[in-house]
């Protein structure tokens, strides 16, 4: 039976983040149907996974400021192993290293730091794009053939991924803006917006005509939403703005910034993708 | 005796990351007065470390995509010991995690990847901000009294940090553009371009009236130049970009671009930023 069907009553993303505790800090976690990507699990959820055995660590103090998640290899559909270890508890900051294997195999390794942040100095350099609500932009569908893409509510406001001509120019743009909020709604927390963070598509869909085996290799996003402005955002989706610069010997660059309401900025961050020629 | 006087031969950044070979995968270092900073060495100059013990090593193939190094605590002058794991080996990618200790005590981490690249798929969504040669500026001195800036030839062509007014508006700009080179010269490798992508200072320089202890917490870096851009660029100063956007509740992000030789993108990154209040 999936694990849908045994959880009901609980929002995808969390029957997908669920964890059973197996052992000292250790969990066991599966994959499910929802958020499957062309092998194996979209590289948010694997994210997410990562991050939730340190959201219910006995040990936490504090809320995720920084998360950077490798790739090594592909989970594939079933059953995980995740171990963490606190490798550093200071009076503000905690560094949490956690483990997800599969079969005796590391298949994605992830940095956590969680703090205490107190208010204080307190500036934003830009402002957030203006743009209207997202009710002014329709639901993309069928984009992709992605599994996981049904799982969010995604709005284009430019750059819509669309396999670029054969005659790409060599300043063809990579940038797209995008509503994203979880489908169905879920209020936003620290678990959703470590996974939404990594919900833009490789951004060499925009720049190349045709499509090849590829991947995230590294993930990073740093969290510059503070718990009230996280709570803040309840089911109203936030507007991410993606990039990327240089596509070169099978790796590209990719950053991105995730806004929320009142145009606070809520996480930031960049990523390495792998492509094959 | 200092590093500095039993290696009189070789550049002060080699002396830095020299590492002797101790047991399995386990090297010492230790840290040189060239690279300090306020407490123990500049993070840069740990990121070099910790690379340096990934190049050495006998199983790598390939050269480095993608380092995140996560500062945990900081590290005394004296010194270190360094441990590498492989942690997986594929056809193209490498994965390995770092550890710098001292005393016992985990002082940073790092997840390195490293990677064999080919010609292929080239594209470059923008280009390097139009500027002039880094003749036409002059070197920045005595900004700060960090000893490692004078390893540096720091040239600002705009945002040169300087303690904001204590009237700074909220929209302040708290991006810096600057040519960057080893002082004395050495030619660009990853080693150097390492630790270059750690040399700019931290953005709430540019935006609060005062000084307060703060610290990288964690440092992202993606490779996208490869070997034959680094071989390049010889002893030519790199031209970075680097800026900032929120400041809220003890941390900010920080991303930057280092651009090189024919305006390609030789790295870009995002870290995380703490300050006391």
């Amino acid at each position: 039976m999936s694990r849908e069907n045994l959880m009901p009553e609980l929002h995808p993303l969390d029957i997908a983040t669920s964890l059973i505790l197996t052992g000292d800090d250790t969990y066991r976690g599966q994959t499910t149907k929802t958020y499957a990507n062309v092998i194996g699990p979209y590289g948010g959820i694997t994210a997410a996974c990562l991050m939730q055995a340190v959201l219910i660590d006995r040990r936490l103090a504090g809320t995720p400021v920084s998360l950077t998640v490798n790739l090594l290899a592909a989970v594939a559909d079933g059953e995980f192993d995740i171990t963490v270890k606190l490798a550093r508890s200071g009076k503000y900051i905690q560094h949490w290293s956690v483990e997800l294997v599969q079969n005796g195999r590391i298949c994605s390794n992830a940095s956590v730091i969680t703090a205490l942040r107190e208010a204080g100095f307190d500036h934003q350099s830009v402002d957030a794009p203006a743009i209207g609500p997202h009710t002014d932009f329709d639901r993309s569908t069928g984009v992709f053939p992605l599994p996981w893409l049904n799982a969010y509510d995604i709005r284009f406001v430019e750059g819509a991924p669309a396999f670029a001509s054969a005659l790409c120019t060599s300043k063809l743009s990579t940038r797209s803006v995008q509503y994203v909020s979880d489908n169905p709604p879920r209020p936003l927390d620290y678990l959703s917006l470590t996974a939404i963070a990594d919900s833009f598509l490789l951004r060499i869909f925009n720049v190349r005509a045709k499509s090849t085996p590829m991947g995230s290799v590294s993930i990073t996003t740093h969290f510059t939403g503070a718990p009230e402005d996280i709570a803040a955002q309840g089911i109203e989706p936030v507007l991410g703005v993606v990039d990327g610069i240089r596509f070169h010997g099978n790796f590209h660059d990719q950053n991105m910034q995730i806004w929320g309401r009142g145009g606070k900025l809520l996480a930031t961050g960049s990523q390495l993708v792998w492509f094959k020629n």
